[in-house]
Formats: C-alpha cells, sequence, structure tokens
C-alpha cells in the first residue's frame, strides 16, 4: 500500500525504523517486529516495523536512515508490502532445535544482522541459541569469515603482521600499551585495534585515550603505522567488523559471550595478522577459573587461527589480582608511561609484558624474546617508539608523568588489621571503579599500596580511591562499606564463608571489545 | 543526574521508553537497552535506554507511558539514575545455563516482564531457553500461576464453569461457534475468551466477529455470560494474562512455542474453569504430527491442570485437513450460523463439535454427552441461545445466512485432471487465504466444492477463493499457481517428491492466541 513518509528526524545508530498506524500494519499483515519492504523510484529498503497510535493511518514514520537510503523528503509517497520471509531467520530457527549451520547459512545470518534484516528478538535468539548449543569450530571460523567478508579491512601491504589480544577480565591491564611499543622498536608491525569498557573499569582503548587521540580513521590508522610500525586506535569506528557490534549488544545484555572466539579472530583476519598471540588470564575472579578451561579455549584458538591462515599461540598468566598498582584510564597510563620511562617499578606488569612480547618475537624468528623485550625497555627505545605513535596518532610526544589529570576527590583506605594481602576481589574492584567515574571520569580510579603478599599493619593506606566528582566518590565508598575488594588476614586462616539461605543475586561479568 | 523531560508523544503500548543523548548516557554509565530509574516528586520508573544522537545533552526525550506515570511536563526536571541489577535477570541467566526456575524466580521474571523491567532482549532470551531447554511441569505451573497474579480475574460466583480449548493449526475450525451455544443451551457456564489470528487465516475471536462485537470489557462480559451462561470474548483487552501478551511477540517472532501449556492454563484459570476439554489436532499439517505426540502433550496439559485445580481431558481430533467447506472469518461464520439453523449439513464439523460439547458435558456429569449435543442442535436449542449471545454481546439476534459480506472478487479453482482429491495442505491454505485477505478482510478466504475422499472430474470446480480487493486476488491467485494447495489423484500413486539438493525455506508455522 502507498503511505506518506513522515520524516521523523530520529538517528539509529545506522539500522532503519519505521513507525506505523496499527491499522495500516493490520492492513499490510505486519505485526510489531515484523519486516516491511518501502520502495522509492524502484529503490528498495528492508525495515523493522514499529506500530503505535500516535503515527496517523496513511503515514509511515521513517528515522534518518530510512530517509537517506531512499532519497525521501516529507511526504514522499512509498509502496510499502510485507518483506519476503528471510532465509536467514529459518537458519537461527534451526540452530534453536539443535542443528549445526554450514557456512552458506552463517554467511547469510550474518550479512542480515549487518543490513539491519533481522530484529532485536531474533539476534537475541541467535545468541542465546549459540551460547545454549555452543558452536563447533567450523561455525566458529564460519562466523568470523563472514565478520570479515561484511567489514572494512586493513591493508598494509606489509609481509609481517603481528598482533596480540587479551580476553580480558582483569582490572589494571595496561599490557598493551607496552607491548605495542616494545615490538615495534624491533621492527615488527602491529597495527592493534583496541576496545573501550563495555562492563570493565576500562579497555585499552581507554587507557590509550589518556595518551593521546584513539579514534582515528581506518585510512588514518594505515599513515601512522605505515610510519611507527605500531599503533593503538579503537576499533568501535573503524567497522572492521560490524556484525560483532550489533551481536555484542546481545551478549552484553545477557551477560553471555559466545561470539568470544570468532569476534576476536574475525577482527585479526581484517587486519592481515600472520602471527597472533593470545593472553588468556587464569584464576578466580577471571573470565577463565582454570587452567583445564583455559587450555581447551588457547586450542580452540589456535585451531580456528590456523584456519585462518594466522598462527596463533596463547599465554596463560595469573589472572586472580589486578596488573600493577592502578586501575582508571589515566592512572593506568601514567603506570605504563613511568614503566616505559624507567620511572617505576612495577614487577607484575613487567613479568607479563616481557612474557607476550617475546613468545611474538619467538613467533616471528628472533631469539630470547623475553630478554630482547626487557631490553628494548630498559635502553629507552620502546618510550621513544611511543612517543613516535602518540605524536603520529595526533597526541603530545612531551607528555611527563606529571601530565595526568587524576581525580581530585580522594579517599584513602585503611586496613583494619594487621596481616598480610590475602587476596583482591577483581570483580569487586572493577565496581569499585566504576562507581568512583572510570572509565567514562578518566581521572577516577584505584590506586594500591600493597598487593598481594605484602604486609599490612592495622591503619595502613591499602589503596586511594580517585574521583572527578564528590558524588561518584561517597558513590564507590558505599561499595567500599558494603563489599571487601580486598581480604587481609594470616595465611593460616581457612575460613571463606557460611550459607545459611540462598545467596544474594550478584552479576560478574566483565566485557570489552 | 538531572535532565530536562522532553515529551515525545509517541505510544508504545505500555512500555515506558527514553530517549539520551549518547553522551549523557556514557556519564550515567549505561548502554542503550540497559535500565534507568526516573525519578520525579519522589516517584520513579524504571524505562529501557535508548541512545541517539539527536537528543541534545541534558535532555530525556520521554514517551506517553513515562509521562503518564509520574506525571511530569514538558521540561519538568527528573532524577536519572541506573536502575538496580534486576533479580530476574540473574534467573533468565540461570535458566540459560540449564538450571531449573523455582516458583519465586519464575514470578519474579513474570513480575519483571509485565512492569517492563526486561527488555526485549532478555525477554527473547527467556523464551529462547525454554524452547531449546523445556520445562518441567513445576516451571509450567508456576508460569501459569504467576501470569494469572499478575492479570485480571473473572468472577462469576458460579459453581460450574466449564471450557473448551484447541491448541489450533487447523484452518476453517470453527468449533467453538457450536460449542458455545450448545453447551449453555443444556444449562452448564461457559465464559469463552477467544484469540485473534496471529499468523493463521482467523481466530475464533475473528470469526465471531462476523457475526456480533468480540471486543468486550471484562464487567460487560460478566453481564452476557450471567444472563445467558455462555459468551465468545476477544481475549486481548481482557488483560486476564498480560504477561503472555508480551511473551507471545518473542514467540510469534522466532516462531517457537514453548509458553504452548501455561498459556492456555493460565487463561482457564483466570476464568476459574473447573471442567475444562483441550482439543489436540493430530495429524500431518497439524501442529501435533503424530499421536504420540500429542498424547504426551495431553498428559502434561491433565497432570498442569490437577495442579491448578481444573479437571482437565483432551480430544485428539483428525488435523489433516481443514475443518468444514469454508475458510475466513465471514464464511466461517456463515457457515456455522447454517449448521446450527439446520440449513446445512457438514458433518466433519458436527462429528467434532458433538465429541468436544459431549465430553465437556460428560465431564460435568451428564449422560451421552454426544447424543445430547447432537439433539441441542437439531432441535434448535442451541441456535437460539446463539442469537441470545449475540444479542447480548451487541449483535443482530435476527441475522440471517444471505446477511453476511462475502468479498466481491472471486475466482473458481478447476481441477486439472481427474481422480480422488487426496490431501489438504493446511499450511498452503492457510497462506492462501492469508494471500486473500484474511483475516482483516472478513470477507475474504476460500469455499471448498470438494473435500478429501471426493471424485473429481477435470474441470470440476474444487474451490473458490473470495476476497475484497482485486490485488489481494491476484496475489492469492498467485500463491495458487505456485504451490499446490489440495492434491488430486488416485490412491495407488505414491511417489511424493525428489530432492536433488536443499528444499528451499518454508516457513510453516500457525499462531493464535
Amino acid at each position: 500500500m502507498f503511505l506518506k513518509a513522515d520524516i521523523l528526524g530520529i538517528e539509529s545508530g545506522g539500522k532503519p525504523i519505521v513507525f506505523l498506524n496499527k491499522s495500516d500494519a493490520d492492513e499490510i499483515g505486519i505485526r510489531a517486529s515484523g519486516r516491511i519492504t518501502i520502495t522509492f523510484k524502484k529503490k528498495p529498503v528492508t525495515s523493522i516495523v514499529n506500530t503505535t497510535t500516535s503515527v496517523k493511518r496513511g503515514i509511515i514514520g521513517v528515522n534518518e536512515e530510512v530517509r537517506q537510503t531512499l532519497g525521501i523528503k516529507q511526504n514522499s509517497l512509498v509502496d510499502v508490502d510485507i518483506a519476503p520471509f528471510p532465509k536467514s531467520l529459518q537458519y537461527i530457527h534451526n540452530k534453536l532445535t539443535g542443528r549445526r549451520l554450514g557456512f552458506d547459512e552463517i554467511s547469510e545470518i550474518v550479512r542480515d544482522v549487518v543490513q539491519g534484516n533481522l530484529n532485536e528478538n531474533e539476534i537475541s535468539a541467535f545468541v542465546t541459541a549459540l551460547s545454549m548449543q555452543g558452536l563447533d569450530l567450523d561455525e566458529a571460523t564460519g562466523l568470523a569469515l563472514s565478520m570479515v567478508d561484511t567489514g572494512k579491512q586493513l591493508n598494509l601491504r606489509k609481509k609481517m603482521i603481528v598482533d596480540k589480544h587479551s580476553i580480558g577480565g582483569v582490572p589494571g591491564d595496561k599490557t598493551t600499551l607496552l607491548v605495542v611499543p616494545i615490538i615495534a622498536s624491533l621492527g615488527l608491525t602491529i597495527p592493534k585495534v583496541s576496545s573501550r569498557a563495555i562492563t570493565s573499569a576500562g579497555g585499552t582503548a581507554d587507557r590509550a585515550e589518556a595518551l593521546m587521540p584513539v579514534d582515528l580513521k581506518i585510512s588514518e590508522m594505515e599513515r601512522v603505522v605505515r610510519r611507527s610500525n605500531g599503533c593503538i586506535i579503537w576499533g568501535g569506528s573503524l567497522e572492521l567488523a560490524p556484525a560483532d557490534d550489533i551481536f555484542v549488544r546481545s551478549e552484553y545484555s545477557l551477560y553471555i559471550d559466545p561470539l568470544l572466539l570468532p569476534s576476536i579472530m574475525s577482527k585479526k583476519k581484517a587486519v592481515n595478522t600472520k602471527h597472533l598471540v593470545i593472553d588468556i588470564p587464569t584464576g578466580r575472579g577471571a573470565k577463565m577459573q582454570t587452567v583445564g578451561e583455559s587450555d581447551f579455549l588457547a586450542k580452540e584458538l589456535i585451531e580456528v587461527g590456523r584456519r585462518l591462515g594466522i598462527h596463533t599461540q596463547c599465554v596463560l598468566t595469573n589472572g586472580d589480582k589486578p596488573i600493577g598498582y592502578a586501575i582508571g584510564p589515566s592512572l593506568e597510563a601514567r603506570e605504563a608511561l613511568s614503566v616505559l620511562m624507567n620511572r617505576a617499578v612495577v614487577p607484575d606488569l613487567t613479568d607479563k609484558v616481557c612474557h607476550i612480547a617475546g613468545s611474538i618475537l619467538e613467533m616471528a624468528g628472533r631469539r630470547n624474546g623475553y630478554q630482547l623485550a626487557r631490553e628494548a625497555l630498559r635502553s629507552g627505545r620502546a618510550e621513544a617508539k611511543m612517543r613516535e605513535i602518540i605524536g603520529l596518532q595526533g597526541g603530545n610526544t612531551k607528555i611527563r608523568i606529571d601530565d595526568f589529570a587524576i581525580g581530585q576527590e580522594r579517599e584513602k583506605i585503611m586496613a583494619g588489621k594487621t596481616g598480610h594481602v590475602l587476596w583482591m576481589d577483581n570483580v569487586a574492584l572493577i565496581e569499585l571503579a566504576r562507581a568512583a567515574g572510570a572509565p567514562k571520569d578518566k581521572g577516577a580510579g584505584i590506586f594500591f599500596n600493597k598487593k598481594v603478599g605484602d604486609k599490612v599493619r592495622s591503619g595502613d593506606v591499602i589503596y586511594t580511591v580517585f574521583s572527578e566528582k564528590a558524588r561518584k566518590l561517597s558513590r564507590a565508598l558505599e561499595i567500599v562499606k558494603d563489599s571487601a575488594p580486598i581480604g587481609i588476614g594470616e595465611y593460616h586462616e581457612m575460613f571463606i564463608h557460611k550459607v545459611k539461605e540462598p545467596s544474594p543475586v550478584k552479576r560478574s561479568f566483565v566485557m570489552e571489545r
């Protein structure tokens, strides 16, 4: 039927959206969340339908995405009909009943996701089905390839592109800020694409942004990498795997992560990585709790890598406590710069960095990788490379340790008793840093004076909470009061807790992409 | 943070919806599809967030639902914060990982669904998880009870309320239009709540609407039933189980139906049914394909009924072909009235009606139920009762067979060869009737001259397609050309079809609620 377009002036992040009067929708034979095809001058677009009583009969309210795609104006007459039933929905349904998906079926699903032909219910069902049924290696590979095919790719025409990735989950993990300049300073090419926090206190892109701009176009990224061999760029606007950005919305909402494997590997494929090291933090409070689990994930990552032509190794690292002394974008960037400048000694961070950088170097044929990485740090070559990258990305090459704006609202947290730091609770510490304002407020976060194993006397400062706003600091301090983010005691203490009734609900799910 | 309200004037079917600028959402610490609490004069409301660039910073766009709940005006200053994480989401997550849900957990989920605290992704994941994991009888009972608790109830203070239900799926099934007046004419109380078509060519409410108004309030329904012992009302605006109306949106979109059992039983409990007969059409092209499957479903329905205090029996009926000669609201209503008036002989319809009505009568203590029902039809008592109900619901008590407006756009379909009608394809016939305009266009549909088993000569009219609009008739005729809704041949013909490559996608899912 023909309807008059009403331009609503709403943008919806790339997705076509329309509003129809309920009667018109009935007449077309469609319900809310159904699909229609809107045609104007022989150009069609498929859109998900919303029904409402506030749009008059004979009118179709359209968002900016529909207006632009069709090139219509206020009151343009468009032809509206039921869209053909998408095959991809049949495939999703099949997965939901336990069938495995073939490569063509996966391609079709991913294409329809990117083109907006599937509604949120349908995408959410697909993600749920993947989470419940699991995906085999063929499916994971197919998803990774389809995500690459529907996105942009980086083409540097360099032979030896290397990369690192962490499956994340551990607060304070600024490893990438050191690995990239080390590797680039040693002549390998590492075009690092990073993520922002979704549920964490900071992703690598959030940390790097305290040092330099990270929101670059793909052409600018190419320029930086051609000149310096490295970069640290936020992946969000590069569109390397736009399907993943859509899937992640459902995953986040449901705190499930079935697409972890294709999500990682698609983005590495899209930048043409040849050698890849993946960090799998393992331990209580990390995404992977046991070595067995992590080894199994590693095996799958390596196998999918093989199928995609990416030489992959995994490094299991200790994930049961934060890395270094700082959590929060600016505090972490400051700590990373201090280590690059040899102005601070952060043994756990340096050890992790050198293991990962060393593994990359050895995959690329160098010997004694750990020592090479350590020497690049000690000699200042890594620092010089980092300042070069900062400059090319548009930051201040002369940035000093005192230049970071750290939140002025501060509270020191003292030990209530004497003993040792026995444990640090990653999840509670992330919650605390987020309440203080991280990662949105770059200067918010936590700085530790003591870490696991350190001797503590009652009254000693264990850590300081930083915030940019008084309101957020007091919200954070309530969390300190309600939970115990850090445990102090003696090593002979055995009691964990007693269960008298079902435990209260506790969401713990860390996500960055 | 405090934001200024912008009243958008959009209604969204009861669900609170707000739009925030991306930066404000980041500041609050929330992503699209997250939950916020909006407070005005100490009154809070929880809403799902949409982020957009077209709402300015400092502004919150609100729909009518939010405006009314909070009692705010344009530019009212509201306090916006992250909503507490809903426990129900943890329970959904648990179900998704294979755990069974307890009664309190189910209640919490259903309450949050009804109050709009869960977003579409989350509801869709719950429905998907139920479909994949299945629900045990405790969960089904818990869902049914929670759905009743969150809805309205009918209280007639009569001792003996009986009811019937069909799980549906068979086109042309106007059984209810005859069972209700038969039962009511024999002194039992049958407050029938019916559904409209979702993916079928007509639900009972659509058929009944060709005879009388069906969109009554619960108080009006009570009045009709008190006077006449029966009614046929559309359940959509009665709010007997509002949760089900929300779940069904996800089910429809994904064409899965895991809530069938609690959906049926909650609505029967809400009208205080004591004796219930459920029709399970069984056969090729029906929802249930085999007698074994149907018997298993029957067992579950009976057991859940027992737990809810509803005495339940199931009747398996032949579901592999349409009931009677007519498909489409007005054609079916006309056929039902013709049988009530003893002006037409429709043996399969009459047999089905008398079995179901007979079963109800025998559950309520009468003897020879089938014969009693048959006699109520023959004597005209059922017709008189139907006219009484029509009058009480606001229709024309004197309605004649010629009064139905049948579509003027018609096409007779002839047999291409001589033989017998071997089969009728329910799914193709529903698709055909829908293309012709049913159920939205009441006069659209199909009338059969021949049914399964009838002898046919080449050139005989097998059926006529009716439509109200030429455009829809030609759309319907394309389906006739592309598919074979009715098979004619000889009984010795054995060939079904050959598979040379994967079959094309075919959605077949019939839903009414």
